[in-house]
């Protein structure tokens, strides 16, 4: 690795082939897809990793993500997020270079799609599992069926089936409450598959969020997951009590650029604009924006003895919070590391 | 303007050069230089409305924004950022091309910068006037004196003098607190002045943030002001009471994706990485990410009758939370506009 001289994100390859073989095992003995989500690294190599474990799909957010992976050879690729409208142009010509699959999460979509698509696509219905982001009610079974009935118009919609995210995970009070929340979501979906199956052979359920897809021991019945987060994990996930420390295989290198001992803190060029501003509250109350750890030059990372956070943030600057036996133990012009709360935030800020 | 497909951001220019106008008429009344702040719009575009004002003088937070705009033609930069030492190769190129300003922020730093200069620049110190980010505390005069005697081995450094920014302006609870903390701030800058500038004659004393800086009539005394983000202000700004609605010149263009007259809600293509994470809390006790704007194709935006929030924000989804009575105004495939909490993280993201 090369001398580090600005905040940039440090991959350890070992931990993140570790973190995707976990999950394709869990998927593969469930007999279901892993369709990685690859909006949390957006990075080639990254996924040339997952390419070299027999991976073939993913899902991304965004058009332009889809695009860049299209690039890099990938020809399975879902949207997952609404489709947007505004960007038809390039999911026509997206959709002639790949298998392009699109979602829809409201009514009256499918027909203002329908009418502008020059080119095939997959066409899922995003469902709301008790997120209440955005999605089809799964109990309105009624305006479901009205909504597909427009996609006899259209014949280059396939439709394929219904996807939720189970995003109230995240604030979920313990691991068996995430459980419950697979438990009761998926049955959810099980029960769209089972109505509409006979409207539409071979319908699939996919089922998204790195929470419950970690901590559950099987995925049996499920056709295809897209967790994507668990490929580096954060101190989110380590909260929730979904990893382990250990497993964490990002963290961003950090220049320290000045000490104050007499108060116990050091600060750190690495800010909002690299950290995201994401946060959460440590036991004791205290807001946390990252994690501290030990770094070597080459970029390789160990936990001090005692847990070490970001307690506050600007645009450039991250304060450290130093217990009062480590407030000397850093220097200007030293390199840190922080494992970030969020690292799908951090890695597109440092993409 | 073009067809807007994606999340960007859309600048008023007549506001935001009124914005540059405005501060500097103030600067110029009161006898002190505009040094704006630019890590707020990063853009060659604006710093040139700034250059067509006469302003030849700026302050960034990174090397790697010194690097841009002197690559723009700007010849008169501060870092305004505890230097990093490990960037030393890239500072000394720099400080061959333009006349180049350095902060340190805490003892033992200046040894380490001098020996490593091979070309000469500006140093300030970094005073903490309250803030408790980093900074020389001004009561410690002796430390001060300490360090500054470590100038004389260092033929490549000059000393300029003390620069402070009062972020604590920011966590006020009113605009008279703001104006207090730029009276005291200011008053410790001056004592440093008067005590050094026999040591150092033509010693200057330079003043950050925004709210002070917009709500004072009159810098008097101060050798030079460093706002930011006045350039755009922001809803941060606006809830400070710093600014007007009508003045904030920047917003960012939000595809709506997905409508839920259900529960009062739509969905926009703008997240947390493009409008950051930043959040303040509403009279009511709501969070909001965002205020929406009305915008027509041209990207001309205005505010409706009653105002609408941006209630929960992920990775690419924003949340509107419509009054009822607005709950059917929204339609898939529009563009909406989104008043960033914190136009400098907006802006940092969309640049």
């Amino acid at each position: 690795m090369n001398h580090i001289q600005i905040p940039e994100q440090v991959i350890d390859e070992l931990k993140c082939r570790n973190n995707i073989r976990q999950m394709l095992a869990k998927a593969q003995q469930s007999g279901s897809m892993l369709r990685p989500h690859f909006k949390t690294h957006q990075s080639a190599e990254v996924g040339q990793w997952f390419r070299e474990e027999g991976i073939e799909s993913i899902a991304v957010s965004s058009v332009t993500m889809a695009n860049f992976f299209a690039q890099q050879g990938w020809k399975d690729i879902m949207i997952a997020f609404p489709v947007n409208l505004r960007e038809i142009d390039n999911i026509n010509k997206l959709a002639k270079q790949v298998r392009l699959g699109l979602l829809v999460s409201c009514e009256g979509v499918i027909s203002l799609l329908g009418k502008s698509l020059s080119s095939p696509v997959d066409l899922y219905f995003k469902v709301d599992v008790g997120t209440h982001r955005t999605g089809f009610d799964p109990a309105n079974i009624d305006l479901i069926e009205n909504e597909l009935s427009c996609l006899k118009s259209f014949d280059n919609i396939n439709f394929r089936g219904f996807v939720a995210h189970a995003g109230h995970t995240y604030h979920a009070g313990s691991t068996q409450e995430i459980i419950s929340i697979f438990n009761d979501g998926t049955k959810l979906l099980k029960n769209l598959r089972e109505h509409f199956s006979t409207t539409f052979p071979g319908l699939i359920i996919s089922w998204g969020d790195t929470p419950s897809c970690s901590l559950v021991s099987s995925f049996e019945g499920i056709d295809e997951i897209r967790p994507g987060n668990f490929v580096f994990y954060d101190l989110m996930q380590w909260k929730l009590g979904v990893c382990t420390l250990e497993q964490i295989a990002m963290v961003v290198a950090a220049p320290v650029v000045a000490v104050h001992p007499e108060r116990n803190e050091a600060v750190v060029y690495a800010g909002a604009v690299h950290l995201s501003k994401e946060h959460l509250l440590l036991p004791d109350g205290r807001t946390c924006y990252g994690m501290m750890v030990m770094m070597d030059e080459a970029g390789n990372w160990e936990f001090p003895d005692k847990k070490v956070f970001v307690g506050r943030i600007s645009q450039e600057h991250g304060i450290i919070m130093l217990p009062t036996e480590m407030k000397n133990s850093l220097s200007v012009g030293q390199l840190i590391g922080i494992v970030p709360v969020h690292s799908c935030l951090a890695a597109d800020l440092l993409k």
